[in-house]
């Protein structure tokens, strides 16, 4: 590894409105040598989430924001490559971690999870990750999806969002899908989901009532917006809002209005719940077990947006913002097996 | 009873904006007769509440929309004076009913509720009513109180607000409450609550900032626009916002933007619910018991706002969105006790 060089993209400056390609460094270093007891870690992926716009605005929140000058973290697997005496970790293992944005890294093993890979390994970014983790929990904890309701998804093809679909799908609920590109559409019909695509449709809040006559018991937030506000004209008695993302006003300079309707949460006894996933780890025996059930009776299927390169990191990312991700955006920064 | 008249309000006009006197009817007509197995109520007061005036819009709600020309209807208590054979109601008795807007009326008996008053009777339309109810049901099962937490009441002198104060000032939280006057300040102070006048306070965000610098627990919403905001940016994760009302767009020609910041509700795991109190009947047991005895503690007292003459329930009702009442606003239509 002495020729090989360490790419890596640290934060420049912070973002005002969507972030460019001036706001992110790309750097180069010599690969770490793993000091005693440590081991050298190669990324083969790393994870590009929307989430990670809120990090890179210096406020209290969640999760402590991104350092300028610092590299960025996001999860990411690859392969533990040489081991300088680690007690457990061998070459060869696969391994996630928040090291992400990097291609090389050196590590104790505690910011580590070892994994043994039974589909490809980007897919453990994506809906075998913690996307798929936040849809499992947001639908079926927080949304308390019961089966057989009736389920509207914005950012219905994207990493979290498909997932939303198929497990509502696979627990005989009437789902359909809002999606920005008629490409997207295709997709969620090729699962058996309706979908609308909000670009095209006119009037978002018609379009989402032709879709549930009948109304709406879970409508699983990943937009914010108009979305919202058409999603709340159209509950029922007791319908569920899990709050997951809103990535509608990730970018916004000012914050835009929220949804003008919502007091129909209190006639109609709404629930409007936010979330991390973060919260809801306990519930990972449950989503491996029943991920691995759906994925072999062919109730469970997924796409990735591939970009190569660490240095194309910041470029999946701001694609991420104008919808150019089909599935889970991620980045190769390295083979998918390094030894 | 012959020569006496009944008179009563009836929906003249469905209001635009904030309703004028010119939306209701004053009629009156003869006290009717009670058939056979029918009683003749007399009313003593009548409430007015501010979710009637979502029942004045001609729209699907939780509860149908008042019909023009025909008589509004609100809660009322008086007392059965006269009866025509009915097996068991008996002259004299306290009845509590949906007829309100009138003086007389008769009934089968179905849908009345007798009560053995222990205060005042006008009390059984506030603190000891719906409205009481409504505090109890909001403010420990929607908003899941716990012991010694952080409460925000906005509308803290009103007939739901001042129990919610109250309960929570008796389960040992810190209570601060949003009024509109100084008067009202004062009589929240005169409670031991602490007290914000959005009116005068400047900044509101930095007034709630200020009351709350760990934060708020449970945010009992009776308010919206400003007031949810506020709240938002000052709630501890995992907080919780009962959606009681929203007072200030019932009579907005143009629904006003929803709170700019609800994102927040996703990074601090925000739960926001509406309700309506017809829910939650199932605790009113709990609720008379729990009533009783921290009245007779000293730790619940009530104010309420008595307007005379059923003719003036219409200047009664447009006050409530003037703040014009401190308590429960009720309109008196008869004596205390007409036998």
């Amino acid at each position: 590894m002495d020729n090989q060089k360490n790419h890596e993209i640290r934060l420049k400056s912070r973002p005002t409105g969507l972030p460019t390609p001036d706001n992110f460094e790309h750097a180069e270093s010599a690969v770490p040598n793993p000091g005693s007891g440590q081991v050298l870690v190669r990324n083969s992926y790393i994870s590009v989430d929307p989430y990670m716009r809120g990090r890179m605005v210096d406020r209290k929140s969640y999760v402590p924001p991104f350092q300028l000058g610092e590299v960025l973290q996001g999860h990411a697997v690859g392969q533990v490559v040489a081991s300088n005496g680690h007690p457990s970790l061998k070459v060869g293992d696969f391994v996630q971690s928040m090291n992400g944005w990097r291609e090389w890294f050196v590590s104790s093993g505690n910011d580590l999870q070892t994994f043994d890979p039974v589909v490809p390994i980007q897919s453990y970014l994506g809906a075998l990750g913690m996307p798929g983790m936040t849809a499992y929990a947001g639908l079926l904890r927080v949304g308390e999806l019961k089966d057989g309701e009736r389920v509207f998804v914005s950012a219905a093809s994207g990493a979290v969002g498909s997932v939303v679909c198929q497990i509502a799908k696979a627990k005989g609920c009437h789902v359909v899908g809002s999606v920005g590109s008629d490409e997207k559409a295709a997709f969620l019909k090729e699962l058996g989901i309706g979908a609308i695509n909000y670009k095209t449709c006119g009037d978002l809040n018609a379009a989402v009532a032709a879709a549930f006559p009948e109304g709406i018991d879970v409508y699983f937030e990943n937009v914010g917006g108009a979305h919202l506000e058409a999603a709340l004209n159209n509950m029922r008695p007791g319908g569920r809002i899990p709050l997951c993302g809103m990535i509608d006003m990730y970018n916004a300079t000012e914050l835009p209005p929220g949804p003008r309707n919502l007091a129909m949460a209190i006639g109609l006894g709404l629930t409007l719940r936010g979330f991390v996933v973060s919260s809801h780890y306990d519930m990972l025996a449950d989503f491996h077990r029943d991920m691995a059930a759906w994925t072999k009776a062919g109730k469970m299927k997924w796409r990735e947006t591939v970009v190569d390169g660490v240095e194309n990191a910041p470029k999946a990312f701001i694609g991420l913002f104008k919808g150019e991700n089909l599935g889970k955006m991620v980045v190769r920064v390295g083979p998918d097996k390094a030894v």
